[in-house]
């Protein structure tokens, strides 16, 4: 989001809806809203689909809002359902399967600036 | 969050069913996640709650997740509802009132130390 965009949303909600979509990964359907050193991804993920491991300099969490989503990060694999949230340190490798379609709000600190 | 339980949290999800509610303003129960420099806030207002203006240094998210909410952010007014977000600039005036019970998600940046 641009100077100018921030500047209209902090006069003005926005409405998710209004917000394109984008599929930087497939099955990974994301709409991205970015402030000044956050970035909220809204996710909707399609049963099956896979994140290969990754890692990043953000600190990250995932909240899952809808379905079940399996995790793994630093090793560790648990499966989320709706109500859950995974801390993730900056640089730890994770990745990812959607048990289920999936509804998923993640938060990167700092901005991801691969999702402007 | 300390750093030991930062730690835990790196390697297991949190439900946020065990997270103790705390309710530091009237009507507003929220439950709090910490990361390093960012704090998710989790709260179920109830009907007609009043969070008077004020401001402080943090950047911040208001997510409606259901009901409506009544933000006025430096100067303007709107309700608010499931599926919108509104970003506040660190530093500018901003209150509240739930129209209807509410869940909301707040996204601070840096942590909310008085919420820990």
């Amino acid at each position: 989001m641009s100077e100018s965009q921030r500047s209209e949303s902090q006069t003005q909600p926005i409405s998710l809806a209004d917000v394109e979509p984008r599929e930087p990964m497939p099955g990974f359907r994301g709409r991205f809203v970015h402030g000044q050193a956050v970035t909220l991804a809204f996710w909707r993920i399609s049963r099956g689909s896979e994140l290969p491991e990754h890692q990043h300099p953000h600190e990250q969490f995932v909240r899952v809002e809808r379905g079940e989503l399996e995790l793994t990060v630093g090793g560790v694999t648990r499966v989320l359902a709706a109500g859950d949230v995974w801390w993730i340190a900056p640089e730890v490798p994770h990745s990812g399967r959607a048990v289920t379609d999936c509804e998923v709000l993640d938060v990167f600190q700092p901005v991801r600036e691969d999702f402007r």
